[in-house]
């Protein structure tokens, strides 16, 4: 790949490893430029004006200068770094089904596993808002029903679209597997935490932070 | 296209309607059949078992009886609907940058624009649980946020990607188009009331509902 490729990212954060990690597995060199989302960096008007107007990490940067492209949305980025590899399947079918799994880790998962997580290890639950506290129960209850739906799906296949890692895993392994940062029991799902041994002994595994 | 492809839909809901639209734009024949999911028909041990263990529609049928293969997530649907067309660009960041505005549609759209629509409109306010009723206002702010972005971008550039329509504006057109059902108001969005009117004058286009 001739294109330079930049992360802007916030290494504690899940949403960023997914991108590191689909370089680390792919073999694909990848600066970093770092921000801190606790003190604002990414809202400034030099970030919202350049990186991404949306004021979010992660934003993977394609090339440099006036010609850089800029991707928001990691799992986007993640589609962007893993085109024509083994990590995204060729068969219709099989490549709707992943995206299906991507899809739900932003909307069933991401909000509850990764939400609970940045609140009560990062943010403290002393300092959450009562609209913040009020959203502990229903997020822990919506969360608990999307790590069991994984265990079940994973009781059956060793990755989430058959016998080889694709995107859907690395979408979904980054929360999960600190999932108990956010008051999660992984004991519970022991399908999960064998995918989770299973990922990172894959060949160019990176750890997260 | 051979094979059957059957719906599993409530007409109410704007991620079924999105799969509707990317099959009519696409001529693409798509049986339906329709659950109320307000009175469960969702949850269901048969719905369960044999449509969707995560209880949500919409779901995309491929095929029928025991062959049958069930593809939930409606933005993944619509990938599946429009493999090989015009409706997803080729070329590498632009089928990347579609596939972020799809993710930014689940992620920061759907939860606040839809959910605000479908507590209002059809739960109603007085019937919400306090979590709930303390979720509107952070709601309501980030989902502004999300259209106000949208707004932005389409200052610029007739479709979400370019000059011609693809998935990602059949992701955001739904709940979008009908925001001010949640309490949103549209006029505040010049852009985004263009981007309406340019989707609904597409050759194929179908109503909601």
């Amino acid at each position: 790949m001739a294109e330079t490729l930049t992360l802007h990212e916030d290494p504690r954060s899940g949403n960023c490893y997914k991108i590191r990690l689909t370089a680390a597995l792919l073999g694909l060199p990848l600066a970093t430029r770092q921000y801190d989302i606790m003190k604002g960096e990414t809202r400034t008007p030099e970030f919202l004006a350049t990186v991404n107007a949306n004021g979010r990490i992660p934003v993977l940067q394609i090339g440099k200068g006036a010609e850089a492209l800029f991707l928001p949305e990691s799992n986007a980025a993640c589609w962007y770094l893993a085109h024509g590899s083994a990590l995204i399947p060729d068969e219709r079918f099989a490549q709707a089904d992943m995206l299906r799994w991507m899809f739900f880790e932003q909307y069933n998962h991401e909000p509850n596993v990764a939400t609970l997580r940045f609140w009560l290890r990062f943010v403290g639950e002393a300092n959450l808002s009562a609209e913040q506290r009020a959203q502990i129960m229903p997020k822990r209850i919506a969360g608990c029903a999307a790590l069991a739906l994984m265990n079940e799906h994973l009781g059956d296949t060793a990755f989430f679209c058959g016998d080889t890692p694709t995107l859907a895993d690395i979408a979904l392994f980054p929360y999960t597997h600190v999932a108990e940062e956010g008051g999660f029991g992984l004991g519970d799902y022991p399908h999960i935490c064998a995918w989770i041994a299973r990922i990172t002994a894959l060949q160019g595994f990176v750890p997260m932070g």
